[in-house]
C-alpha cells in the first residue's frame, strides 16, 4: 500500500510523534498551518470517516481533548479547529483518515470560508426527510 | 443558561432533528454552508472540546460515520468536512461543543484557507517537546 501515513505508522518514514496507543498515532503536520498543527490518525487504514467502524472513530476521537489541551498549552494559542476532510473535493490530500488540530490566534488568516445561506421554504424539511430516510 | 443549543435540547427552540440518542443530538444547521449542513452536539453543555471527558467525545464521534454517510447519500455531495471550532478566534459562534458535517461539491467556494508553511530548523522538535511535556 502506497500510503504515506501507513509508512509513518510502520516506521518507514519518520515523523515527529506526539502520542500513540494501540489504535491511534499523533504527530506534527510537516506542512503546518500554524505552530503546533497536529494530526491524529487511526493505525488501521481507512480512506474516509464514513468507512470507519463507529468504535474506531470513537478510539481516535477520545484522545482529541487531551491532545488539543496539550497543543494549546504548549503553543499559547487562543483556540483551535478540529478538521477532518473527506474526499479531494473537501481538501483531503492523504487518503488515510486524519484529524487536524489547528491552533488559532487572532488575525492568523486561517479558518473556514463561511458563506452561510438560508434554505428556500420547505427545502430544509425535504433534506431532513431524505437524510433520516438514509439512516433507516 | 442562555445557550441556544441547550434550548434546542430542552425543546424550547425548534430544530430540524436528524438523529438523537441518550448523549447526542443532531439537527440541520439553520445557516447552512451547503445543502445538508448538519450539526452533531452532546446533550450535556461544554464550551470547548478540551473540557469534555474523553468518553463523551467518543459518544459524539461514534455517530459521525453513519450520519455523514446519510448526509452524503441524501444530498449527492462528493465529499465533506468534519469541523469543530473552539474559541471565538477559531470561528466558534455558539459556545456549546458542536461538530459540523459540511457536504462538499466541486467549485463550491467553501473549505479551509490552506496556507501551509515550513518550520524553521529545530522549531518543530522544540514544539514537539513542549506538547509532549504538557501531556505528562
Amino acid at each position: 500500500m502506497d500510503c504515506i501515513f501507513c509508512k509513518i505508522i510502520s516506521g518507514q518514514i519518520p515523523a515527529l510523534k506526539i502520542y500513540e496507543n494501540d489504535q491511534v498515532l499523533s504527530f506534527l503536520d510537516i506542512g503546518p498551518l500554524s505552530d503546533g498543527h497536529t494530526l491524529v490518525i487511526p493505525r488501521k487504514h481507512y480512506s474516509r470517516l464514513d468507512q470507519m467502524p463507529a468504535d474506531e472513530v470513537a478510539a481516535v476521537a477520545k484522545v482529541l481533548p487531551e491532545l488539543a489541551d496539550a497543543v494549546i498549552c504548549a503553543t499559547g494559542a487562543e483556540g483551535y479547529n478540529i478538521l477532518q476532510n473527506n474526499g479531494k473535493v473537501a481538501g483531503q490530500l492523504v487518503e488515510h483518515v486524519h484529524f487536524h488540530i489547528i491552533p488559532r490566534v487572532s488575525d492568523d488568516g486561517l479558518g473556514y470560508r463561511w458563506n452561510a445561506k438560508k434554505y428556500p421554504t420547505g427545502k430544509d424539511q425535504e433534506i431532513q426527510r431524505k437524510i433520516i430516510a438514509e439512516l433507516k
